[in-house]
């Protein structure tokens, strides 16, 4: 198993369940939750695969995607109290998809040879994608139009991902180090309330 | 004129029209009804063919699904006092559009080669595609994450499909089968108010 | 450099001013004002060319459109009250976006061998399509779906390009027609009020 691979089901997981968690304050029923857990957990990883032109995208290709999302559901519908508890999990989880899917969405567009600015932008699009995906059929303000600094976390993650690599490091290390930069700033920020300047 | 031609116009026309309703619902004026319309009609086929990397999609390829779709917006915007004097009309054509897209779509994947759980997801993307455009656009909870089995319905179509025709059935007899199943428990769910579970 | 292009890039620069200019009504931060530019500025051209099978869409390949966003963005985000003064600037700027993305939609969907018909749709798709997406995020009302004949503006941008074109006029001189034509329905229509009926 490749580590873009296992970066991506570690994203799906992770987004799905914080789809899950959003369908359960939601007050879904098993149903909803499970679309809302998939349509998190995949719809990053799509809107990559669409816009780099490889069709059917990852998630239709391998039943792994699906079935990682339905866990991370099943998951989310079951131990939903125990989870919420853990005080901003539904954030802190995002965060982690946001990692992950920034940085497989920076290498995996690297790969298709896009430019490194395009390559970048892809990663904060497939990071902010099943975010907005879930937000938007939840009917939420999307988390990245929100404050704390989260697109510049993605914009982040992938750009210490590439100057990483290019700097000579290890690309499991690069790829580590990238989610790393995206986490921590997303989870500083929302600990310590960071917030990017507004206009007067 | 091919059996999946032939379901993908009728799927277009019934969401085309259930998005024409919910448009003079909202008191959209006679373009808004198109958009409305032709959106609902056709969005659910477009993400279908996008996904399977099929471009440019069906839609945009033969005139016969715009055609279909303006043809039911016009119908929504002359007719509608009747259709909503039928009660509960627009559940029931979105419950018909859903069969049609989720057996199509689910057919469509498998000539695409893709695995039979992928087959199925994407059948009911595409079946609940055009709705959660439709119902984005109007800002409407999409139906897909309300109660009623709405996803369950679609999966049951595309599975029943699969297996009748695996099973022996004929192409059409299979088609037909999938099509009633997910009308069937959509129009039972609406009636008798089934539910899935919600947690606790 | 090519008019498609540069009509391409004047569509991205005006479509991000507006959604720059939403965002700080909206009070985004300077983050979030960059999103909803860059959203808007490129989602109409990205929607295009994933439906024309033309991927990576040429918004990720040239860096030229990002840069054009991102400088819209930091313009709304600079002068915002400048531009505010300007009354009704956020319908003017989107009508004038609608209009290039009109013209250069029709134009490269007839490239790809598209029918007329489809071209003229594809032409409002990608006009309507950078608007939608931009509403959608900041969850207001798509302006497509509101009175003043929107769709219908985009819709008489193309056909007035195609009919110029066919007629023998210089492709420059058509397709600066066409942007007129959906400029001018547009500004007149927010001006005085026009309206298509509504049913009754």
């Amino acid at each position: 198993m490749d580590l873009a691979f296992a970066f991506d089901l570690a994203g799906t997981f992770v987004f799905a369940l914080s789809g899950a968690i959003l369908a359960v304050r939601h007050r879904f029923d098993v149903i909803g939750i499970a679309v809302l857990a998939v349509s998190a957990g995949l719809g990053g990883g799509m809107i990559r695969d669409v816009l780099l032109g490889e069709l059917p995208p990852n998630a239709l290709e391998d039943e792994a995607y699906l079935l990682t999302a339905l866990a991370a559901g099943l998951i989310g519908f079951s131990f939903h109290t125990t989870i919420e508890r853990l005080s901003a999990s539904f954030r802190v989880l995002d965060a982690a998809g946001l990692g992950f899917f920034a940085v497989t969405g920076t290498a995996r567009s690297l790969d298709a040879d896009l430019s490194i600015v395009a390559a970048i932008l892809l990663g904060v699009v497939s990071g902010a994608g099943g975010g907005v995906v879930r937000d938007l059929l939840a009917r939420e303000v999307p988390l990245v139009l929100q404050r704390e600094v989260y697109a510049l976390a993605a914009l982040l993650g992938g750009a210490v991902f590439v100057a990483a690599e290019r700097g000579g490091l290890a690309h499991a290390t690069a790829a580590t180090l990238g989610v790393g930069a995206t986490f921590g700033l997303r989870v500083l920020a929302i600990r310590y309330g960071w917030q990017a300047p507004r206009p007067r």
